[in-house]
């Protein structure tokens, strides 16, 4: 095992998740160099100020020479832009990996640009309401889980890319690309937009949200994410999220029919099995 | 006005909102005496071991006896039921009040019992996921707000119950019971039933609550509540939470509809909509 382990790292964005990776990787010392590159001049100047990269560049292709693992930390279309240029500007050595929160559009693009033998994804389970290099910080991998697609990258690609977690503190746990989006769908897509609609329809109910106790404000709350960000995820999100949001409209629905009859057997059966379910948690 | 203004007040019901209530009133020496009611010897024992109450009866006639002002402090039903023999048992110059998160049945039975021109129903927005004497505390209402709903009692009704609330700290607002419940209705029932919509669909389709995130976490929350407390309530709903219900689904097949078709163009439409709405609270 070298002394640093992880090579030469370069991070293409140096928003929360690049900044925090490279100011992470660089604080533990397990990289022989981290380059970062950023459109912005602004964060190129912050991480380099910030001591968080030891080099920046305006240009990619000069970011990612003579690298030994490319990190893409930028949202998802940008992501699936990137990686066949990259994949052909580097040599088949050189490990590529991201931070994207939706695998099976990257898994697809490596296979189409043929480096799926080192395309190795990763998405960590960590994130914050702010964005930029200017809310990254050292520590947020730190006890974080991390979803690592190995797909068919080849074994020196796997561990260099699970070296990279493990440095920065991070227990990965491996999926496959697809199941790992479905459970996306379910668990954070599908809350997402179920929020939007009973927003959607309490906005048109003319209710003013300051009538909302704790529990109407917490289903609520996702209600005010930015689209920005959710519109990328949304464009290639797993089919089971339209699957879900029918599903969940079928169960208003049926609630709806127990409430207007009065049957409180069947209302408390549906209360009383999302009740044990929950509760597994 | 009178050093203990709210004269002889009688609870009934020393659970977490009646146990409170008694304490709260006990602790500001706002009463002349206070008598409580539980069908549970323990919880009476518990009262007046804690001072919370100076006599406590096993017989609710006996507690009313001599009374200035009753306070139904028990579940919507029991409160329903209970509220015309309390008018009948009681003089003319008593008043009634409770502390029920529904108004519109009270408000009806009040009439129907001929006892409108005396019974100031009430709810305090306030709670917690324990209940009992047990669970209470004197400074329950510190702070909380109040809904008052007047209807058709004379003016020195009203005022016992607005005293009775500032008493104990609480501020007090005026609404119509139609009003209250259909507000209750969309920002506290539909929440709720949303939720449990939502885990129904993820328990359906086999998601561990352990894949949760934070917003995950905050949209299934409410459905791991007791379907004892919401089943008492569901069955006296405003109309417009079946109303809402069927909304929501309209809302979950549109947003499937935008999500299928990729029109990202809708979907930021809803997003940001939902965002402005809750930014206002």
């Amino acid at each position: 095992m070298p002394e640093r382990p992880l090579g030469r790292v370069t991070i293409l964005g140096l928003g929360l998740m690049g900044g925090s990776l490279a100011r992470a990787i660089t604080a533990v010392d397990a990289a022989e160099r981290v380059t970062g590159w950023s459109p912005r001049s602004t964060e190129r100047d912050a991480a380099l100020t910030a001591g968080a990269v030891g080099f920046a560049s305006a240009d990619w292709r000069q970011a990612v020479a003579d690298a030994d693992m490319v990190v893409l930390a930028m949202p998802l279309g940008a992501a699936v832009e990137m990686l066949p240029d990259v994949g052909a500007a580097t040599p088949s050595a050189v490990t590529l990996t991201d931070v994207v929160s939706l695998k099976q559009p990257l898994a697809d693009g490596a296979e189409a640009a043929r480096v799926g033998d080192r395309w190795v994804g990763a998405h960590p389970m960590v994130g914050g309401a702010s964005s930029g290099f200017w809310a990254s910080r050292s520590d947020l991998y730190q006890d974080a889980r991390v979803w690592v697609v190995s797909g068919t990258a080849s074994g020196e690609h796997r561990e260099r890319v699970e070296a990279l977690w493990r440095a920065v503190g991070a227990t990965t746990e491996e999926i496959d690309a697809g199941g790992h989006d479905r459970a996306m769908a379910l668990a954070s897509h599908l809350p997402q937009l179920v929020s939007n609609a009973l927003a959607g329809v309490l906005a048109s109910e003319g209710l003013s949200p300051s009538a909302l106790g704790p529990g109407g404000c917490d289903m609520t709350r996702l209600a005010s994410s930015s689209p920005d960000m959710w519109l990328d995820l949304l464009a290639h999100s797993h089919p089971d999220l339209v699957k879900g949001l029918r599903g969940v409209a079928v169960e208003a629905e049926r609630i709806a029919d127990y409430v207007e009859t009065l049957d409180l057997a069947e209302l408390s059966k549906v209360m009383r099995r999302t009740a044990t379910w929950r509760e597994r948690r």
